[in-house]
């Protein structure tokens, strides 16, 4: 299989997955199963359960398994974009071309379709019909937990914020702009990578190697998406574009300039190919990802 | 020790426990820090953590343990508040005398700070450092996901909100109210009430007599909650009064009278009691929190 194979195997694997999870519970409100249905399958690459999937598969772990995490990964993606997109976040109308959850619903629909994505994918993680073996639930609920919250994802999202609204000027480091990067895309990305090792008990070497190789992808991820913040168009990205800039963000552009941003991902995608250099044919499509990532997003 | 001192004595230890895990990750930004201790440490009867150090204790569960459960239970408890203070939702700009934390910070740390003690509750439940049995740890996280997300407490705000917000009328049968107080505050309860027997690998029947209290114990509460509502007054409860009806919500109250309300709740206490009866006077502090939860809320 070719690598645009291999990603659209996992593409309709996890949107598979993530359709009837979010389908089966009669409990569950109509107007809240559909919110979080436009939330999850609205499209997108799928780029973090691709991770999942191929680290798995690199080490023999089991395959269903690795779908459940995938899902529970991209429900937590899902839910941190419906929230983000809030008025009172950053105000986002429009995403990959549709309206956003709040905008097709209203906003406390949007905030409870979230909440309830965050508290579905730990559920699913731990759920004992699942085909994670039940020793490997803790780590895993645990290391994503890590991953998403205040010192995660969320803590980078009040970060971004903070210089948005508070009118806090950005802090143009290398610390502080690598902190709030592995903090707002790196942790999730770096989970994803992890998960496969953590499902299939690998080594700590292994384990090792596979968070390296996830740190650098989320280094190169987020230069990538900064430039193409900084150059790209509208039509292209599926939303308003040098908003980063306006809004006074901290960016890798911001720091590097377009030309300097652009030598550190090159040095960034080869470190990240280098890990897996070991790994032989099994791990092509990781390696592959490497340059994927950096020309769209998911 | 008095009912009092062990409801005190639950609070203190639940209160000391959110207190340091959430004060020690130096990795949380100070703004989202401050919005999670504000949301959480701002007072509060701690019910919910004393039914689980209650019913741990009760089935000799290992405290330490219990009390990892129990905060995991109020930040959850202490999300669900903030995230429904908000003004696209419930618009409350004061909860127990003090600004709600959006009033006190604005609307995007709140929504972020929500999502981060929702994410934290799952983390600490999984925590490898916990006094958890790793056993327990799937069971726990699929049931408090459960009772927290689409099919219980998120479910049962949402259809709560359609009412208000949508301007639909309530239907005020029985099954529509009792089903959704059991989404809305009965879930989070009747898993309170399980957390023991879980903690202790407690035999199928004590587990079974426990979600009976649960459930008992939680129709209790919304009765009480209803009645408190519709006759309390703005000082005792903290809140606007009669907030409910004039937003035309399905309540017990709404259905059945004040009197009628106030004989079922009766029969309801009886029944909470009845369960317990068998455990002698180990569960002593169970059966007057029956009384107690009638008179007052946290």
């Amino acid at each position: 299989m070719t690598f645009q194979n291999r990603l659209d195997a996992a593409r309709l694997m996890v949107e598979a997955e993530l359709s009837l999870k979010l389908a089966v519970d009669t409990n569950v409100p109509a107007r809240l199963r559909a919110a979080m249905q436009e939330a999850v399958l609205g499209g997108g690459k799928r780029f973090r359960p691709f991770l999942v999937i191929e680290s798995a598969w690199l080490f023999g772990a089991n395959s269903t398994a690795a779908i459940t995490v995938a899902a529970a990964l991209e429900a937590i993606h899902c839910y941190s974009l419906v929230h983000d997109d809030l008025p009172s976040m950053d105000d986002d109308e429009f995403r990959r071309g549709r309206p956003t959850v709040w905008k097709a619903f209203d906003e406390w629909t949007a905030i409870l379709a979230g909440d309830a994505l965050l508290t579905l994918a730990f559920e699913w993680l731990a759920d004992a019909n699942s085909a994670i073996p039940p020793a490997a639930v803790p780590k895993l609920v645990s290391e994503l937990a890590r991953a998403a919250g205040p010192s995660g994802m969320v803590g980078g999202q009040i970060i971004d914020l903070e210089a948005d609204k508070l009118g806090q000027p950005p802090q143009p480091t290398v610390t502080h702009i690598r902190r709030l990067q592995q903090m707002k895309t790196g942790a999730l990305i770096r989970f994803a990578c992890r998960a496969g090792p953590l499902l299939a008990g690998s080594t700590s070497e292994h384990l090792e190697a596979l968070t390296l190789y996830g740190e650098k992808l989320g280094l190169a991820f987020q230069i990538s998406d900064d430039l193409l913040d900084a150059t790209g168009d509208a039509a292209e990205t599926g939303k308003a574009v040098a908003k980063d800039a306006a809004a006074g963000k901290a960016t890798m552009v911001g720091l590097y300039g377009p030309e300097g941003a652009r030598t550190l991902l090159a040095d960034t995608q080869s470190q990240a190919r280098a890990v897996l250099a070991c790994y032989g044919p099994k791990s092509a499509a990781l390696i592959e990802a490497v340059d994927f990532m950096a020309i769209r997003r998911s």
